[in-house]
């Protein structure tokens, strides 16, 4: 499987300590980055791709059926790279770091984190790279906002921007964050914040069609016993167990926290040069389509360059990585 | 405020226990109920209202604009009775009273309950009161499912049933009422759990108009500090640390369990003779209308006289308690 393993996979440490939106320093930085395919002499092929929450810069990980010689991300064309976002906790400077300045682990010490700030620290990277314009950035939910941000904070480093299932938050968006962060605050409870997360990532229609009202598949009867469950309340204790495994509470909070946080100003908007590509997923209840279709009607008000992209799919915010056909064919569409 | 005190409120004792559907029996049962308007002499004019999860006997408590003298469901005219279900906290025998055979408080080991199971123990003070047929039975969500299955179990004793927001959970029902139990297993968390219910309960465009991305209006800034919250963040946490004091977490568990196991089959609809009204609230997310208009054909299918209603409103699964002009219109059109 050489076609999942990165060309390069490495930590790019910063020694000049980070200002933060905060106002707060982090001091000296590392940053696990991977990159998939090969870097031309003049470095005009490079596309920088963001995770969401849960992710890592290992996009074959978590993108398997979309990078690759040939696929819609053709490496065997352009350079993706990917970077662990600071605040993270796989391979980059997060809450699960040892603060220099202590000695200790931060813990819930990490300072607050924006979009901004992450979007700053992997500039770093890319200057590193020596990449100073980027054919594209893509992302889809926090990575989303990592790409818009990133035209707005580096207008003239970036040509194309697609945004898959983002927009600012709604009410409805904060809400389901914070029953996270408030259940991640008991006992650190980060599976139970992955049950909640995991309902907001899949539609009614997909859990209905996979799960419907049936008993759990491990063969208990719901009517039997109090503890019993349905196939969905199974699956769903599931996620949150293996999620246990591979993820730090800390971590979850200081990312959702930069979700919520995640906003543009009309001034930040009219900075934007690069080519917006907004796609909304139909059946998407955390980033409503409609939602992310008032958003690119927004940025063309204030004169940017948007097109929104509707994405029928039944699979609810997660068919960036479920709907793998569709998802290429819209990655196609932008020519990258 | 003489309207909104029931004309009757009181316990009724049974004496000999009640069978439950699990094969469980429930020794000595109480039930507490309240009566407002008065009974006439032939005990024609009886309407049983079923509460919600959270509800009490006490109708007007819960829907102040809907009971009393001249109000859609008069006073004048009618005589309303509701019940508190047993497994409830409200006065009725539940997860707070004290076992007979052990001399305890049930706590965890109070059985399971089906919605087959209140009705039974209820039909027992219907009895009591004399009344041997119902004008009508109402109720929305968990009562909901009490006034479907009243029609099932009690075929002769029922004229009319009007169902609102109702329908079998669908598997993100489910997925939502197990959250909120998990979320009960933890340090018994009440508080978050009804956080988890009351997104459900409310939609994202209510959540917008009235919070949108406000900063709490505690006057705290989120973008300062990691704890600040928005405004929608900082009503959630109000509307758990409120229920706190007056709901109970064993209560919370052992209804929400009978919601979920809410189901009926073809032939428990055959037994159906009551004309029934389903309401579908074209905002719930909960039980949305379209689940709710699917089950009124399945009814209508199995020869049982169901009409659907349309409630158009953006407050979500509570409009039938916050949008009192359009629910008194509904109930009004069901002429009871």
């Amino acid at each position: 499987m050489i076609d999942t393993e990165p060309t390069i996979e490495s930590d790019y440490v910063s020694e000049e300590p980070l200002k933060l939106a905060s106002g707060e320093n982090l001091p000296q930085i590392v940053q696990h980055y991977a990159v998939y395919g090969e870097l031309n002499d003049d470095k005009s092929n490079a596309v920088l791709v963001f995770h969401a929450l849960s992710g890592s810069a290992r996009i074959a990980d978590w993108w398997s059926g979309i990078i690759g010689e040939g696929k819609s991300l053709d490496t065997s064309k352009n350079a993706f790279i990917c970077i662990n976002y600071i605040g993270s906790c796989y391979g980059s400077t997060g809450a699960c770091s040892v603060n220099p300045k202590t000695g200790e682990i931060f813990g819930a010490e990490f300072p607050l984190i924006t979009v901004s700030d992450i979007l700053k620290a992997q500039k770093k990277v890319l200057e590193h790279l020596g990449i100073e314009k980027l054919k594209a950035v893509i992302g889809s939910s926090v990575g989303g906002m990592c790409a818009l941000q990133f035209a707005v904070d580096f207008p003239d480093s970036v040509e194309k921007c697609l945004v898959i299932g983002t927009s600012e938050l709604s009410a409805m968006g904060l809400a389901l964050n914070h029953l996270q962060r408030e259940s991640l605050k008991l006992e650190n409870n980060v599976g139970l914040a992955r049950q909640i997360a995991m309902i907001s990532y899949k539609s009614p229609e997909l859990f209905n069609r996979r799960f419907g009202r049936n008993p759990n598949r491990s063969g208990e009867n719901p009517r039997l016993k109090f503890e019993n469950r349905f196939d969905i309340a199974g699956y769903l204790d599931y996620q949150g167990e293996i999620f246990k495994n591979r993820f730090d509470a800390e971590t979850f909070k200081i990312i959702s926290k930069a979700m919520d946080l995640f906003e543009l100003s009309d001034l930040e908007i009219q900075a934007i040069k690069a080519n917006i590509y907004l796609v909304g997923i139909s059946s998407d209840w955390l980033f409503p389509a409609a939602d992310v279709k008032k958003f690119a009607e927004r940025l063309n008000e204030k004169g940017v360059n948007a097109e929104y992209i509707n994405f029928e799919s039944p699979d609810g915010h997660d068919a960036f990585l479920s709907d793998t056909n569709k998802m290429s064919e819209i990655i196609k569409r932008i020519q990258i």
